[in-house]
This record gives C-alpha cells, sequence and structure tokens, in this order.
C-alpha cells in the first residue's frame, strides 16, 4: 500500500510534488558489484542503492536507526538543513524530534525496485544497455532487506539500534526482525501487517489491472515511447489516495463543497471537490513515479505474508531477538488495528517483549505521516527509543502512579496494596499485570529485578508513562479476554482493583487463571462496616474516600461484591483459593478477624 | 454505487451471469409518448419503460408495492415460476416472502438511463436513428423517479402502498417519498443516504475516469466500434465490487487460499484468489452492462444530494406524508449506518413517523442482497408493511413483554410499574419511551388512543416485536443521546427501569429533561429494607426478585441507587420533583410511609 509520502491540506502545493522535481542533493549512492539472487530467483549483476544519513554514527557504532519508507517514499526522509527541501517524515525525524537525530545516526535507502535513484525497473539493465522494463526481476520485501543489509554492512555497523516503519516499511522492519534477527535490537512497526488483507490486496490487484491494461503500457518497455502508461498509473494512485484516508477525513477535507471542484486543468473528470483532487493528485504522481515500479512494489507487498493470526505468523516471529513497538490507527482500515494485534499476539504468545498502542485517530492509514496523532506515535516512538537496553530509569521506580483518567486508573494516589502485592509474589517470577495502569507495580517488580513482567492497559496516556519507564505494555481491553496468552504462560497474574469496574467478570477470572499459575486479586470490600452503616442507617448507596469516592451516576465501578460474594464465587467455581489478605486501609493494618465487616480492601491469591 | 445484484458463493456460476443471458420472458414495455423535460435541462421525446408486475392489483387498487433497483439491477426482482430465471432479489420477493406477493401487487421497473429495456444511452435516438451514445443527456434520481411516476399513473395507481429499494434504490425511495408524498403511504429505505460519503463519491470517480480513459471510450460513440471500453467498465466495476463487500466477507472468501487464483480463462491480473474473482467479474459484467449506463447511473447516485445532517436534510424530510422505515448494515463502509441515522433524525426532527434498525451484519453493502441477515431485514419488511395503517393488531395489546436478552429488557414477566405509570401520563399525550423493550407500554397507550408515541430501543429483536405491534420504534442507544430529538418535542418522556443500567446517567437525564415537558423516571430502590438487610446482616451483594436477581459479577445493573439518592441528585441539579410513587411490588401497594425503606420502586415525575 504505501501511502502519501507527506500530505498538505493545501493540496496544490503538497510537497511531494514540489521535492521531487529537486535532486536529492544530501543523498548518496553506492553501488554492490556482487550479483544479487532474489528470494524468487532472479538474479542483479549489479545493484546500486540511493541513500541518505541524519546524524553521527558513535564510536560504538550502536546508534545506527534504519528507516524504512513506504510505497511512494525515498530515501529523503528529512530535511538536512533549513535550506534542504522538506523530507517525507520530517515532523519525526530531525535534531530533538521523535527520532531525534543528535542522538541516533539515522540511515534511509530508496528501496530496491523504487525509481528514486536505487536500482529498479527503469534503471539500465546491464545486459542490454536499456532499461529494465518487463526484464526486471520480480522482487520481494526479502530482496529489499537484502540490499539494506549490504548497505548496513558497508556503513559497518553490526547491529541496528532499531529499524523503523510504516506500511510497507513496517513490512521490511518486521523482516529485518525475524529473519536477521542478529542485527536488529529494535523494531518499530507502524500502521503494518503481516500480510495485507484480502481487501487492501484487492486494491491493489486493479490498480495493476488498471496500468497493465493502459494502452501504452506495452508490456513494461514503454520508456521509448513517446507516452506511458500515464491513465493507468494515475487511476491506480487515485485508488490508493482514497485507501490512505479514513472515511471522515475525506468528509472533513470534501464534504461542505463537494459539487464545488477546484479550478484545477485536469484531463480527468473535474465534477467534484473530491474528484479534481484525485485527478490533480494522479495526474502529477504520473510525473513523479515509474508505472513499472509501482507494479514491483506493490506486488512486493502483497505477496509478503508471515502467515495470519495463526501458528505460522507465531514461527515466524519465534526468530526474533529484538524489542518490539507495535504502533496502529484506530482509523486506519487499510491496515486495519485488528492486524497490528495479530502480530502483537503472536509476540506475546511467543514470549517476545512487546509494546502495542492503538492510537486513537481520525487520519486513516496516512496518520504516520501527519502531525495531527504525532504527540502520540512520536512521543512513544522516542519513549521506546530511549529505551532499547531495557534499563530502568533511574529514579522514576520511585514515583507514584500518577493519578490517571484510564477506566482501571480510578485510585487513590497511596497505593497501600502494591507492598503487599510485591510481598505475595515469589522473587524473580514472570508478572502479567491487568490493568497496570501507568505501571506502578510493574516498576517495584522490575526495581526487585523480575525481569519477565508485562502490563495490559486500556488507556493511552498510562501506555505512554509505562513506556517512558521502559516497560513493556499491550493496548487491551481485558473484556476482549486474553486469547493471546497460552496456559501457565505467567507465573503471576496481577487483577489489582480493577475487578470492579470489569464487565465480563466470569471471563476475565477464568482467562487469568488459565494464564497464571498463581493469581493476584484484589478489589474493595463492599461489605465493609461504614459502608453497611451508609446503606443500612442512611439509606444511601455507599461512598467512602478511594475506590468508592464516586457518586452512584459517575462511578467507574459497575461490580460491588464483599469478601463474603467473592468467597462464594470462587467455592461455586471451584477456584482454589491460596491465601487472603484483608486491609483496613484507613488504618494501615492487616485485620484478622471477621474481615468482611472490618477490611475495606481485600488481596486474594488464587489458582485452579 | 449499487451493488452486486444477487451473488453467490460459487462466484463462477453467480446467477447474475447467467440471468441476462436470457431474454426477460415476463416483462412488458411501454412507451410515453409525451416528452420528458429532465432536471438538468435535458430532454427526452419519448421513454420507454420495462416493468415487470407480481401478484395482483386489488380492486381498491391500494395494494401496490415499487420495488427501484440498485445500479446493476434490472426489472426482474424476482422469477414469475418455477421455470423461470431466478430474480435479483429472489430471497425477499415472491409469494409468502418478505414482500409477499400474495398480498401485494408488486412493480419492478429498470429505470431510466439504464440498459436493460428502460431508455437509456444505448436506446435509439430519434433523432438520429443511432444510439444515443454521449448524446444521452445527464440523469438525475428525480428524472428516473418522474418516469417511475408516469408507469404508476398508466397502471391507475394513486397511491403506492410502499416504495422499497436499496443503495441507488433507497434514494428512489426518498425521492419519491419527499417530492411526491401524496403518492406514497410507506417507504422503505435500505443502506442508502441522503446523499454518498465523500469516500464513495470518490470510488464512483475513479471507476468513471478509468471508463471514460479508456481509447476505446471514443467519447461514448463506441457502439459501431469492433470493441468497447470494455476495460475500463471492468476496472469500475471491480472498484465496486470491493466497496460492496466488507472487510470481514472478503477474509472469509478469499483469506484462506488468498495466493491460489482460481483456474479461469482472464486477460487480468490471476495471481491472487481474490484477483482472479475481480477478473472475472470485471470481465463478465463488461457482457452485461453499457459503459455509458454505468457512467450515467453512478453519476445520478453522485449527484443526489438532500443534504449532510443538518436543516437542508431536515427541511427535505418535511414534505414527506408516509410512513418510514429505515434499514441499515453494521458491516456496510460505503452506505454507513450513520448516514441512514441521520436520515433518521432528520425525520425524528420532523414529527415523521419512522422506524429504525442498524442489522447487525458481516455481508457489508451487498448486506440486502444475501440470504445471511435476511431473518432480520426481511421480517423487519414484512411486520411493517403489514402495519402500514398503523392499526394496532387485534389482541396484541394484551400480551405482556416477551422476556427478551434486550439489556433494558431486563424485567420481571410481570410489569406492575406499567399501570401506574399510564395512568402519570395525561390522555392523549404524546410519548416518548427510553428503552422501549418490545413495546409492552407503548401499547398500553396506543390501546388508550395515543396516537404520537415512539420508542428508541437498543435490541434487535426487541425492535422486531414493536414493528410487530406496528409501533414507531427507532434503534439506538441512549447513552449516545437524544441530539435528534428538539426542546420540549414530547409531552412526556419514560425511562421506566432503565436508569440502572446506563452508563451516562447525567447526559441522559438532562437530554429527557429537555425533550420531555415531563418525564417519567421508574428504578428499583436499592435502600429497600430487605436489601439494606442483606448488606447489613449477611455481608453480600444485595439481590432480590425482579430486576436485582442477578449476581455481582452477571447483573445488567451497573448503577445502585435509593430514592433518597435521587431526590439529592434531583436537588442538587434543580430538577423539579413534580410527583413520587413509590410502590411495594411484592405486596403490589403503594407506600407512604419512609419510602426509602419500604419500596422496592419507585415512579417520579419530574421536569425542569
Amino acid at each position: 500500500m504505501g501511502s502519501e509520502q507527506s500530505m498538505s491540506e493545501d493540496f496544490f502545493f503538497s510537497s511531494d510534488t514540489v521535492r521531487h522535481t529537486e535532486p536529492l542533493r544530501h543523498a548518496r549512492k553506492v553501488t554492490f558489484d556482487e550479483p544479487l539472487e532474489l528470494e524468487l530467483g532472479g538474479r542483479l549483476e549489479r545493484v546500486d542503492v540511493v541513500y541518505e544519513t541524519y546524524g553521527r554514527l558513535n564510536e560504538r557504532r550502536d546508534n545506527a536507526v534504519l528507516i524504512c519508507h513506504a510505497i511512494s517514499g525515498d530515501s529523503h526522509v528529512a530535511a538536512h538543513d533549513d535550506g534542504d527541501n522538506p523530507g517525507w517524515w520530517d515532523i519525526a525525524v530531525g535534531p530533538g524530534k521523535s527520532i531525534d537525530t543528535n542522538e541516533f545516526f539515522v540511515i534511509c535507502p530508496n528501496v530496491l525496485g523504487a525509481c528514486r535513484g536505487s536500482t529498479g525497473p527503469c534503471s539500465i539493465n546491464p545486459a542490454t544497455s536499456r532499461p529494465f522494463g518487463r526484464d526486471f526481476p520480480i522482487t520481494t520485501i526479502a530482496d529489499m532487506v537484502q540490499v539494506q543489509r549490504r548497505l548496513v554492512d558497508h556503513l559497518g555497523i553490526e547491529r541496528l539500534c532499531g529499524v523503523v516503519g510504516g506500511s510497507m516499511g513496517g513490512h521490511q522492519v518486521l523482516h529485518w526482525a525475524t529473519k536477521l534477527p542478529d542485527r536488529v535490537r529494535s523494531a518499530i512497526a507502524i500502521g503494518t501487517s503481516a500480510r495485507l488483507t484480502s481487501q487492501a490486496l484487492a486494491f491493489d490487484v486493479v490498480g495493476r489491472n488498471a496500468i497493465m491494461h493502459d494502452s501504452n503500457f506495452h508490456d513494461g518497455e514503454y520508456y521509448d515511447a513517446p507516452e506511458g502508461p500515464t491513465i493507468g498509473l494515475a487511476i491506480a494512485r487515485m485508488i490508493g489516495h482514497i485507501t490512505y484516508l479514513s472515511r471522515e477525513a475525506m468528509q472533513r477535507k470534501f464534504g461542505a463543497d463537494r459539487h464545488r471542484p477546484r479550478d484545477i486543468p485536469t484531463e480527468f473528470e473535474n465534477r467534484f471537490s473530491v474528484g479534481s483532487y484525485l485527478g490533480y493528485k494522479g495526474g502529477k504522481f504520473v510525473e513523479l513515479f515509474d508505472a513499472n515500479s509501482y507494479i514491483t512494489l506493490s506486488l512486493a507487498m502483497d505477496m509478503f505474508d508471515l502467515g495470519g493470526a495463526g501458528d505460522t505468523l507465531r514461527e515466524a516471529m519465534r526468530a526474533s531477538r529484538c524489542r518490539w513497538l507495535v504502533i496502529s490507527y484506530t482509523g486506519d482500515w487499510l491496515f486495519p488495528p485488528e492486524q497490528s494485534q495479530d502480530l502483537v499476539n503472536a509476540l506475546i504468545a511467543e514470549n517476545k517483549p512487546v509494546t502495542y498502542c492503538n492510537v486513537k485517530s481520525t487520519c486513516g492509514h496516512d496518520a504516520f505521516l501527519l502531525e495531527d496523532d504525532l504527540q502520540m506515535y512520536g512521543e512513544l516512538m522516542r519513549a521506546f527509543l530511549a529505551n532499547v537496553d531495557a534499563a530502568a530509569p533511574p529514579g522514576q521506580g520511585d514515583e507514584e502512579d500518577p493519578y490517571g483518567n484510564a477506566p482501571t486508573s480510578i485510585f487513590q494516589k497511596r497505593r497501600v496494596d502494591y507492598d503487599r502485592i510485591v510481598d505475595l509474589i515469589p522473587a524473580g517470577a514472570g508478572v502479567l499485570d491487568l490493568g497496570c495502569g501507568s505501571g506502578g507495580l510493574l516498576m517495584r517488580l522490575k526495581r526487585r529485578g523480575h525481569d519477565r513482567i508485562m502490563g495490559l492497559e486500556v488507556d493511552e496516556e498510562a501506555i505512554l508513562s509505562c513506556v517512558r519507564r521502559g516497560l513493556d505494555v499491550v493496548h487491551a481491553d481485558l473484556n476482549d479476554g486474553l486469547r493471546a496468552f497460552a496456559d501457565g504462560q505467567f507465573d503471576v497474574v496481577v487483577l489489582s482493583q480493577t475487578l470492579q469496574a470489569v464487565r465480563d467478570v466470569e471471563g476475565v477470572v477464568d482467562d487469568m487463571l488459565r494464564v497464571g499459575r498463581k493469581c493476584i486479586v484484589s478489589f474493595p470490600n463492599f461489605a465493609y462496616h461504614k459502608l453497611r452503616k451508609m446503606l443500612a442507617e442512611q439509606g444511601r448507596a455507599p461512598e467512602a474516600p478511594g475506590l468508592l469516592r464516586f457518586k452512584w451516576y459517575d462511578t467507574p465501578n459497575i461490580r460491588f461484591l464483599s469478601i463474603a460474594d467473592f468467597e462464594d464465587f470462587c467455592r461455586a467455581r471451584r477456584i482454589r483459593i491460596d491465601q487472603r489478605v484483608a486491609l483496613d486501609t484507613e488504618a494501615a493494618r492487616e485485620v484478622d478477624d471477621d474481615p468482611n465487616l472490618t477490611a475495606d480492601l481485600a488481596i486474594f491469591v488464587i489458582s485452579r
């Protein structure tokens, strides 16, 4: 798929049209003379790679970040200086930006098969001294990465600090991380998938059919003809544009003035505002891109297949040895979030360190190139790259949980139960924290030396806090279950002060008992004497400081249970209660005598 | 847009390819010699209409149902007998089916501008004795309906019992109901909209660009040429196919064998299973459809515009005088449910009788032509048509609410509060029932002679029950608010035994007080003495027969409040309590003495 690389609201002067009329002044070219054997049997005698770099490689040569571009991108990821043309990801790459070129040595090569300097169908075929055209071999994502590896070798880099890419760039990231695991310390896969949806594949097929049936295509041998397959390529690009935008984004751009086309010269239908946009964009693209390259790259995406959501994908992920950051966008229908979740689930099942966030966005697939949601996805990248070595940032573990907006962050500032819960967890145990908030409990465990710890959380800001602390956290709604996790995958699963906000109590408890050998559940005791009294004597819905500080009409707590209720629940389901800790948090002490009356908070260790 | 008219899983033998090779044996043709002035200034000296009819027109001539087809449809909506070819909506139209031809006289004409018999671009232009081609005037939905009106006049029908259509057919329905209000008693608008989304419009633009830039298009004058714009039309059709299916449906069809194309002869790329499907479908369509017709009809859809969600749309709807049934499908991204909701909201704002259901479906836009969800949408049509005259079916008002699965149908069989609530409602008042379930309260009001009554409900089955009872009900989640309703639009708004299941209590109460001059709220009293006792003495979450019969972990009740709590709530918000009725439902009597202790159910009349 790939995407509009740098789109501007004023589409008549968007940078992608200006940029390419200028030479890439800072690009370098390296030629590899050793023949390249391609995955599907083709062979290239020599390969040119055009690339740009930003920042400086440090002495340990361990600060290199490789950026992989999408279908219409090139090596010019960002401007090199004030006088330079804008790059396609200027918003994210540069000094002080999300991918900080003061910190990192950024490398961005043009991919094999493209048309912006690296070897592709419009390059001269040494065998004929004419452009390859139809003789250009079928190219896969693996082939692109093979060439990138040569470049990384050439630059003397043993192990990349990070590989980053969205869309087709994300496919390259997935290939790097799974097929060259020793070369990658971290992978950032954005708006991508293990393989295209059938729908996305279908759009690509139609685009290629339009190009290949253009009467000027001449089976790919159009370079000497007066005209190339410009109509077909424009049609393919128009289809692409629609798929890169969300329905909302299109409505915002074209809804109000739908019947008023822009006054532009175009050979295409110019009747509606969205029509003039597509006509203009399609027509312009033809001047900037080679049709054979479009076919080559879109076919490479379509053939890319690490497997569906099942075992094949898990097997592919098994080889990886890096930390992962997976980002999707809620409004992306071309690479829908479920596909990123498939990737994440496979990584979870393989016990790989992974962080995932499904960023709320209305921008569609293009979101990763736009400023709208940069504050979230850019900051996630920055924080993740800062913690690639997973060392706890000094001091941060001492912070209390900031008081968040997460449905599960409905706590008072002081988490009196954490100390007790930490005590209940055996040293070194692998721990999954359900509804981990901003990572308060996980940080305590991390500082105690646990290395297999992970959180699930539903709130974006809380996720970001975890990433800043170097924790692995996966964006998930507990009510959707823990299907990704294997039976007994963690020593301990924790559900602290979250049970009372869970919709599907039975499902969540069943699932946590399956995934954890031991489970720790804490919740406020609704039968605490002060609460009983409020209802019995005042006839009012009980309220109390802390978890129960809300009013009946605005509380996030939707389940009211007592210690006795929970014990009944366990008994009826043959859940073993291994331990019970009853706390009077006001008095900050454990209570033994009639805890259902005297405790306001209970912690249970349960198992099956 | 329109849609694949009758699709089968085995796409190599799908009926749309067989059907059109046969003549339409039962079709009749009528020619109107009076010139037709078209909306955008064109003129046709004479117009042919090909149509088919099913069933018999009754003596009162009041049982006629007009069916309007989508872009690729024709007059052959159903088979006429066992030996006949299948029609495009055989599943819904016929003896004993949803649109029952034993009851109704069904008329289905081929639209103006199409290519299946009625006058269109491939018809002979009397002025030149050659096909119209590019001289065919620009045609709008209004023009299609104008021709249909001539046909209805010709058949001697004053007022149609119903006009039914999906997609482009739905556009015709909207035009009939709003521009010829005296001619329509009921309108069924399925998977349609007041205007296309910018995204849907964009796909149409690309399709037309593909056709018009096909080197064989010759500006529409291709009828005498050896070949027409077959590539362009096939490309347009391929795009269409993708948009008619949901992502899930495509995944089901093509996900498993994505890399194994079907072994079919096609001139298009045949590399992936979805590619062979599109190539086959696109190639076949070209044999069956005329490119100029495709341009004409898709442009008619694109130009159709009753306005966005605002005042323009309300104005358009104002003229209508029929009962409405609006149906959308959750998986339809081409005509997304929000667009149907815009139609419904405009009708609500104009006090029109409307029923709406957003049918849960994974079939995409094509859902209205497929059997998968017929049980719901077919039954809705059947029940709605049976109640066009809005008379309460005899006896049905006596039924108690069936015990449903709706989140709001969490009641015991006997609704002891209904009698009391009915008493509180002035005779003849306009009533909106929020969370109306299967319509128990509304039926009592209807039998008492109220004619402005309406329900909102979230559960499909409950909606269907209401429609069967001839009630107007709109599919809605209360938590999304009552934005569609005007201030003081109803005399009384009722929220009976639903408050405790509402997430956004403050929003819902605010909104109901805005919409209703008086509001009636009933809820279980959490401070009822038996409940107090359970918590106080047994230390367990209160349970009771009826509304509180659930366990803490599976109850749909997420709000626990007492009479005193609700009174505090009203006081703090300056909500006037006009009346309070406290019931002991076990003893089936009203209580006065300390109701917060002695009543298990409270009914409040409030206003602002």
